[in-house]
């Protein structure tokens, strides 16, 4: 998985634009794209951001072979000269990424890329594919490991997930966003996400009676006595046999972790009257898996039902973020460059909302010296530093009467460089070094913001300069 | 992607199971599982089987090298014997596949998969993920297809597919299902699937006008000119350049085809006044291409209201299915081998519409010979045939009372055999060959199962041996 030329997974027209662009004597043209998205999955109150290990494994391994060139000759649509163009390809751009685990809100670039037109242009599916999937997955996974309330989810989706990289990169952003670990075996031997998983179904029916299939996995693992309980009833077959074989000398007395899994019937009633057949029992620590199409908003539900459930094992709803499969993430030009100057761009839209941010930007985060929370986000041109030192006055880029003078932050830039002119300059943390980051910056945000449904509205606001020259060219390019 | 070696992108219970099989000496144990599904994406009438290809190249690379060993033995769970076995594992599995293209229903085997326990239970991970994510994509990529009503549909979706090979095998789905082709320049390289593409919105904004960035592609592209028109605004701006540049010398007189594609604001009323103005103009083959957030739904929509479109370029809701993102394809142990002796097995459960048809089976499809039309299928055990010289009574497996004999039928086998104690007995069809399969056998069916809402439901029937089978069994596991 180290090498992965995916370069020919590009919308078609990257390479249309590019023959163009050199045809049209633009290849040395700097052009500046931002990647963004507009609104939060599941109108959350923020994303997290997510992929930027496998954009970096990407940019580096960027290159045309000679069945790519091959390919694209056959196609008798590319002019010679940029045959030869590809064939010597180098990637020589600068991209600035916000790093993984960091919680990211609408319309602030999460990813900004400078260098010649053809190839910050070229590189945008990628860029989007790579980002959207994990952020997408992060962020649901955050939303599901919140409702859990400090109880583990684990991530059960691959045989639902959409493809294999699906199934693989999923896993890996579910862990990023909270998930304590995996049942994909590749992403354990990859990632070193944990992965566990004992018995489907199928294995009780192998055996002659559920007795009989409890024992004979207790025989081969005596320390990783999970039962599943459901196959015949679990009230009445399931719990009785996992206490008779927990209570045979096969299972070591006291060893820890024991559990039982339910996958299907009421979670919230099975697992109450699980519980307390367990305790009677006296496996008061043995633990209860629950996992029968759960997502964020079930788990709350039966939690405060009182549910005793103490890890989740979440599958489809996480692994293709079911109540919203999509991370619209859009990459967008946003400056070229002119005789050395950055000239701002913008694309406009008769939907308000689609219209970009312009030109070579700097997303800021301010927080509260004194409580460490987050109070909002800043973009500002590139050329601005704001000072920590001096009041700073926040207003609303769309009702610009809505102020506020924020005193006692610091800020802290969001966007930090990964390649200088082509060359990665940046070292991507350690899963777990990530994770960790990841419920360290969540912790940041209110928990106004953080609400599953009508979440307060976390500020992106623009600084007084970038807010001017969006409106000098709004003025500028609406068509009369 | 010959060589496909995803054998650890498996559920890490598969391992737990399969070294428990082994020590509890069930190793040459035969096992027979099914793969079917539960409900059709989409309240929809009917699915397309894909993923076949997929699952052969899997099937037949399916091998532990040392670094997967390596892994399992640092897990310190499993014995010796089993990594040893793990070494020299060959697949030595039969396997049954309904052909890709085909029309599937509901609690129908579509995979069946005999042989010792260890091997047809590891795969189920794989089986279901290509499978399940394959015949999503073809499912809905057809919905869309209709509501198009013979106007072409590409799929547009990289750039939001759930990983890379969510849009790689994404495309490759959503061609069979009836997309004309894709903007995923892979596809085409790997699938020989059409791939278009002409411009983005930045294109357009590298030029000092709109005219100029028209002109400037028309330049390097004068016979595959279709110009993007909603940069700064479709009416005042993007349309009359287009028609200006089309009546330039640059594109070739009566060159076609030459088009203009809409990507925001209101498809019907934009694609009405575009089509007029082009019209006039004298371009009345200029084709109008629309790709903003479409779904079969809107698509129905903007045609009833009359949009002149003749190119659909369908993204994020086809390539995730995103208003229903799982296949929830399942995959259950039906039967073992005891001293010969095929005997059936069945999973309970408190759902109903869970419970399992036991047994190793097989499915027919019956159709009228007069109309050729689908008349229902019907699951047998594996003994019986149908006699299509005799009427064939059908009954409904939940009401038994609701019959109805069928005469002058044919009656068709669903599942080929694919893998013949572990060797590929089957070639795959080319990609061009199974598109048309499946357009043929949609042909088959009434028009009543095919809508999108509320569609007639098509019968899935048991024989009358099946029937009593899965009787007997229900009464001799139900826990009183």
């Amino acid at each position: 998985m180290d090498k992965m030329n995916l370069t020919m997974l590009t919308d078609f027209y990257e390479l249309t634009m590019a023959n163009g662009y050199l045809q049209n004597g633009l290849k040395d043209k700097i052009a500046y794209f931002d990647m963004f998205f507009r609104k939060v999955p599941d109108n959350g109150g923020f994303a997290i951001m997510a992929g930027v290990e496998q954009l970096i494994q990407y940019l580096k391994n960027l290159s045309f072979d000679d069945e790519d060139i091959e390919y694209l000759q056959s196609k008798k649509l590319f002019s010679e000269e940029f045959l030869l163009y590809l064939k010597d390809f180098k990637f020589s751009c600068d991209v600035w990424a916000v790093p993984e685990g960091t919680p990211i809100f609408p319309n602030e670039p999460v990813i900004t890329v400078s260098g010649p037109v053809i190839e910050a242009q070229f590189i945008e599916t990628m860029v989007l594919l790579t980002i959207n999937h994990q952020s997408l997955i992060a962020t649901k996974s955050n939303r599901i490991v919140r409702a859990a309330q400090g109880r583990d989810v684990m991530e059960f989706g691959s045989r639902r997930a959409q493809g294999y990289d699906g199934a693989i990169y999923g896993a890996r952003a579910a862990y990023i966003g909270g998930c304590v670990g995996t049942a994909c075996t590749i992403a354990e031997r990859d990632f070193d996400i944990p992965v566990i998983g004992t018995m489907a179904h199928s294995w009780i029916q192998m055996f002659s009676t559920e007795l009989e299939a409890f024992r004979a996995y207790a025989m081969v693992y005596p320390e990783n006595c999970t039962f599943l309980v459901d196959t015949y009833n679990v009230l009445k077959s399931g719990i009785p046999n996992a206490i008779k074989v927990f209570n045979e000398e096969i299972v070591p007395r006291g060893f820890r972790p024991k559990g039982i899994r339910i996958d299907s019937g009421d979670i919230t009633y099975l697992s109450k009257e699980a519980r307390r057949m367990l305790d009677e029992a006296g496996f008061q620590d043995c633990r209860i898996v629950a996992s029968n199409s759960l997502d964020e908003f079930i788990i709350r539900d039966i939690l405060m039902q009182g549910a005793q459930v103490d890890l989740f094992g979440v599958g489809e709803r996480l692994i293709t973020s079911k109540s919203e499969p999509v991370f619209g993430g859009v990459y967008k030009l946003v400056a070229v460059e002119k005789n050395g100057e950055i000239v701002p761009k913008i694309k406009l839209s008769e939907n308000v909302g689609k219209i970009t941010n312009p030109g070579f930007k700097n997303t800021w985060r301010l927080f509260d010296k004194e409580t460490g929370k987050a109070i909002a986000d800043v973009l500002t041109t590139n050329e601005e530093t704001i000072d920590e030192n001096k009041p700073y006055e926040l207003f609303d880029p769309e009702y610009t009467w809505k102020r506020k003078t924020v005193t006692n932050f610091y800020a802290k830039r969001l966007l930090t460089k990964i390649f200088d002119k082509g060359t990665c300059v940046y070292e991507s943390p350690k899963l777990k070094v990530i994770k960790s980051y990841c419920k360290e910056q969540i912790d940041t945000l209110w928990d106004e913001v953080k609400r599953f449904e009508n979440p307060h509205k976390y500020y992106v606001d623009l600084s007084k300069p970038l807010w001017e020259m969006k409106e000098r060219l709004l003025q500028e390019y609406s068509v009369k």
